[in-house]
């Protein structure tokens, strides 16, 4: 056995807390420390720590527990009101985004010929990867600031679950473009299918949970230690049996929790378990999977043309959607704002374009910087738009 | 990336947990049921659930965590009186295990004549894995039953932790007759730097405490994440190190923790991490390992042998230790019961033996088997050896 990785956990733990309260110092979101942590411990800096499969995993477990806690706390009737205004943003928020990636990589001509897929197609497959929103960040930020409850935290949430989809869909829409194995229509009857397992699960989560509350109503721990099997059981459910993602079925997950009494104490463990163990993995492992290799001056414009469109084409589109929803100027700014992050899901269809020929491996370097520049910045432009209006003319 | 592991996280978590709730209900502590699960989930039955080196990291932390807690539990005042009392009951603990593995293994012809080694070295070889003691399963049930802090709870820990060295030593002393590259003298002297290295990292560990302190009174998390920190350096350093176990460099760094004033703050979030997520992979991490190959008869008949010396060798020594340094008989029957448990250090020594040429490949399962059986039978012996006399004789 390789007792490496007790010392990187270790290492990790203690320099996304010591640089998160530099950065909350600094007026910013200790998420920021954390994810300058990875940047700073990985190849991108001092390579002293490496991603590993132990990290990626743990590291997975903590963005479900992230998106069940954003799932606990959604106000339901609040989500149930936002509904249409939520699908509005989402599908602008991808739209957009969608249109702007394709015409930068057209611009910055960054397909290849080797690739067998058509230039056009590898143009709309960079669109595509600017249409994955991670709102796990945002989630977090909104946590620290005591805001997941609001108006605009609400919609921010709704539109992220739908974004999801969407993405889901302009992915396999590609996909199948680029490969004849997949089927789009039998793509969108497994999305709905699991939505209708979701709801049989739910009703028989709930039986269970009865059950065990009959059997003996005062030990918490018991619901606790369920609800996460449940929510793990979602996760996986959601990504392999139906295509959509693990993150999407925890959040499911814990929509369906927050209906229980026991609610507030489910809350405080997995509180806990994430800040103690798996957030600051995940928050480091964004940063610890930047490696600048040699890349060409062409490649650094693209890259940062791309960053600035991935955060203009979000705020655009997503703020327009709120805007026609009749949210104020102020809330639409914080939608729009709260949707910049791409986090893992553009990196996962990034891996998965690859797989597919339709993105050459030069490109992965600049998704990988656009995704961890829309993390970093997400936080930092999510405080400055909650801010209250006389606070921020103060700090002017 | 594959979610497999998500599922076998749920699937663990819910049946270790029902298992668990059985189990109580039959009067037998939860830990029992846990490691049912793993042995009815894994290959040596359903075989729905394999080892991966995901599950044996978090298993590993699970026993990170738990020997943590038992340091920042133990009754230092306590530890230092039964100091001598503790090294008597490893040392005869360590002592009649020797020579009763080693008679059992000359007895039943256990070796090989193709092995490097010789056959008396095969024996002796046998005789050391049952040396090894492992007390997180006993220190789980003491902590369930509500005493760790006992008298004998604490001579318990102290005499593992006396052990540990032992058996390190022990070990050391046969590797070195069987390979050249290891001398006896060096490890000595690693040992005891760890002793002086524990001491200045525990001094250096408090300054660095106290200036947190300082900086901000009244947030806990950052105190119980830094101690978490700690706990796996000290636990990385004991190992790769000093070549000590990392459960003891856990321990130590749970009894330098034991004199913070968050002490119980840190010891409520420790527990929930490992309630929810950890101790249940570790417990249930046991019983998976085992599998049932077509074993010969001769095979069989040594498992049985070992299996019951090992128990019983472990309850005479060390409750012949107790009973010299004038503990009642009760009190030694509760120690030499509390060490009966083998766990991961003889799996961890096997795998050295293996790989050394000591033992066949053959001699696994034997050695598994006798593992999971002392884990499951302390429990039981365990909470018999406590309960009350008056209610011993009503139940029988």
């Amino acid at each position: 056995m390789n007792y490496q990785y007790l010392l990187g956990l270790s290492i990790i733990l203690f320099s996304t807390k010591i640089l998160g309260l530099l950065t909350k110092k600094a007026n910013m979101p200790q998420v920021v420390g954390a994810l300058l942590a990875g940047l700073i411990l990985g190849p991108a800096c001092l390579g002293v720590i490496h991603t590993t499969n132990f990290f990626n995993q743990i590291s997975e477990i903590g963005v479900i527990i992230l998106m069940f806690m954003a799932g606990l706390e959604t106000d339901t009737q609040e989500l149930k009101r936002s509904g249409r205004a939520a699908f509005i943003i989402a599908l602008l928020g991808v739209i957009i985004p969608l249109a702007g990636g394709f015409a930068v990589a057209a611009l910055c001509h960054v397909g290849s010929d080797a690739l067998p897929a058509s230039l056009t197609l590898q143009y709309i497959f960079i669109g595509v990867i600017l249409t994955a929103t991670s709102v796990s960040i945002s989630v977090e930020t909104l946590k620290e600031m005591g805001k997941v409850s609001t108006k605009a935290g609400t919609a921010i949430l709704g539109a992220a679950l739908i974004d999801d989809i969407l993405g889901i869909i302009a992915l396999t829409v590609i996909t199948s473009m680029a490969d004849s194995s997949t089927n789009l229509v039998f793509v969108l009857l497994k999305i709905a299918g699991f939505f209708v397992f979701a709801i049989v699960a739910a009703l028989l989560y709930k039986q269970l949970m009865q059950f065990f509350v009959r059997l003996s109503p005062d030990h918490n721990r018991r619901y606790i230690l369920m609800s996460f099997a449940f929510c793990l059981f979602m996760a996986f459910c959601a990504e392999e049996l139906f295509g959509v993602a693990d993150i999407t079925g925890a959040y499911v997950a814990g929509l369906v929790s927050s209906f229980n009494k026991k609610r507030e104490r489910i809350y405080y463990d997995f509180d806990t378990v994430s800040y103690l163990l798996v957030a600051p993995v995940f928050f480091a492992s964004i940063g610890l999977k930047v490696e600048l290799a040699s890349m060409s001056s062409s490649i650094l414009i693209f890259t940062l043309v791309l960053t600035l469109t991935a955060i203009l084409t979000k705020v655009l589109g997503c703020g327009l959607g709120a805007k026609m929803c009749k949210y104020t100027s102020r809330e639409s700014i914080q939608i729009g704002v709260g949707m910049i992050s791409r986090g893992e899901v553009a990196l996962i269809v990034a891996n998965k374009g690859e797989a597919l020929g339709l993105i050459t491996s030069e490109l992965y370097a600049p998704i990988v910087i656009m995704v961890v520049v829309t993390t970093i910045v997400t936080p930092i432009f999510l405080k400055l738009a909650f801010k209250s209006p006389k606070k921020r003319a103060a700090a002017l």
